[in-house]
């Protein structure tokens, strides 16, 4: 195999993605819908059974030496139940594979399980299985959520309409954000270990990074509302990198406006402080768990004065264009930066 | 914490599920049966959708020294089938959660999920979603099942009866042997590269350990017969392990032949080559994926010319009493040695 050795990062997370759903294709009734998107759809009779993996690895999505176990089991539940969110699903399930390494302790374990559990309380999951098992090295997490949704009210990506409005929860970019603070705290700790971490005045930027939110309180209003999203999916990699998946999986493009772009301003301040700009955190900065979807222009009047949705812009028919329109009112080609966990440590 | 810490190895596997299981009780009423068989049962209609998780970490559950990745992508997804077919159901989905390393070429990934394809043909199982990310460390395999059995049909741990009679498939102790074979050819390269392995002789063993199979011929057969095992298990702890699973989640106790377990020919000599007791060997190999179920008395006529199942013992009603008579015809205890992967490594 020397001989013919492609490397990982030559085509990336998404390449590797697609070069897997080109072998694979689906044989049996039951599979609606398989990879490529928040969640798969299952069919259950009247719902879809919507199933979503995700895996937290030491070292790579998680630096345990500042984010606390319970936060972590938190976490790793909020993740996998904003895939549901995404399909405009309920979650009802989920099954955890855990490998530990023998540095944790029953206590450690305890913690994790107790920031598990609240977020099972909070988001109405029950826990039903899984595998626990020793690990060489750190600490590894997957989880599978299982959720439902009725047939006629499932939200995907691929379905979003011309002139559709694109709408987004909450603000963004605070996650990134959280984490440079921590990570320059961590440093300073490193440097002077007597040194106390000034985490006081990042505290809303801290906590978006380790305790997310899935935002099933706007799936539960739209269905109140009686609005179906023409589209959705949620926001962990960063705006740019969602709003091109939306784009391109519904065949039409995207063009959004800076100013319309919801960002905190202590994220905003923070960015400046950090040397960063603003809307680049907010583009793709990832790891916001809020949600991005498109609405029908006949819903908006329903939603407009929804204190926590942003219409940030709309769909349009020209695939070529996925676009942002600044704030000098230029015109500049969105890039979906994604992450690229292969290139982070080459 | 450190004045209250309570080491892993000091509750074992077991005891940590307990534990888990203790904290968390079921809210959705489609939560039919959580932690605690091989699945989990979410009701879907008529069916109980059957879901379960299986990770394997390198460094714990394998080996790339000798585990060729093409078998190692099949035997992810056997073992997870196999809890499916634990539960007298069928197999319809997974998802995949990877974590990969840098050393990992594309092509040696491309392996990977050829022998994950193979499996999904043979299996007749979609794959539907996942996760890929980067490992910091080892290589990290979650698979999660997702299957379908009929209300009526479905196979527990639980539901035993006194007397039914204990049945087993295929024979046992094979890869537990297939493992020595190559743990020690490993050895031997390590002293010497320029040795060749010598696993001619060991094939079928070798095969056992590094290609199981799940064993839905059998879940196939005895529907075929109109056969609703009384209680169900696969065998991937050993024998004995899942033997007091049986008994003590069907408060009843086992009993057992020591002639009639079934081990092969190649497995019991190669026990004696390594000086080890065959009969422990099945007893508490693991990994053989074996079906381990209970059968109404009844039933027995139907199977009881079955070339691959065997009639080893009995439920009966003394749960303190979970023996086996051996071949000079005295009563031993069986020991639930199982696995117990966090003490592999204190």
């Amino acid at each position: 195999m020397a001989e013919n050795r492609t490397e990982l990062n030559q085509i990336g997370e998404f390449g590797l993605i697609e070069r897997i759903q080109k072998q694979f294709s689906l044989q049996n009734p039951t599979s609606v819908l398989g990879i490529g998107d928040d969640a798969a759809m299952i069919d259950a009779g009247q719902d879809y059974l919507l199933v979503t993996t995700d895996m937290l690895l030491e070292g790579i999505h998680f630096d345990l030496s500042y984010m606390p176990l319970q936060h972590l089991g938190y976490k790793a539940v909020a993740v996998n139940v904003s895939d549901i969110a995404a399909m405009n699903g309920k979650p009802e399930q989920i099954t955890i594979g855990l490998g530990l390494s023998n540095r944790f302790s029953v206590e450690a374990i305890d913690a994790l399980y107790s920031g598990i559990q609240a977020a099972c309380e909070n988001y109405k999951v029950d826990l039903v299985g899984g595998d626990t098992t020793a690990s060489a090295s750190g600490l590894v997490i997957s989880i599978t959520a299982l959720g439902r949704v009725a047939k006629d009210k499932v939200a995907r990506r691929s379905t979003a309409k011309n002139n559709d409005i694109i709408c987004v929860t909450g603000d963004l970019g605070a996650a990134y954000m959280g984490l440079q603070v921590l990570e320059r705290e961590k440093q300073v700790f490193l440097t002077n270990p007597e040194m106390q971490p000034d985490l006081e005045n990042y505290e809303y930027l801290v906590g978006r990074q380790l305790k997310p939110e899935a935002r099933m309180d706007i799936v539960h209003e739209l269905a109140e509302k009686n609005i179906v999203p023409t589209s959705m999916i949620d926001i962990s990699d960063g705006l740019a990198s969602e709003l091109m998946h939306l784009g391109r999986n519904s065949n039409l493009g995207v063009k959004i406006f800076e100013e319309n772009v919801p960002i905190d301003s202590m994220t905003y301040e923070t960015a400046i402080e950090f040397k960063l700009d603003p809307i680049t955190c907010a583009l793709n900065g990832g790891e916001d768990y809020e949600l991005l979807f498109t609405i029908s222009p006949a819903d908006h009047e329903k939603l407009k004065n929804h204190p926590d949705i942003h219409f940030i812009g709309h769909m349009h028919s020209n695939t070529q264009q996925n676009v942002m329109v600044t704030k000098q009112q230029t015109i500049v080609p969105l890039k979906a930066q994604g992450w690229n966990h292969f290139k982070s440590f080459e």
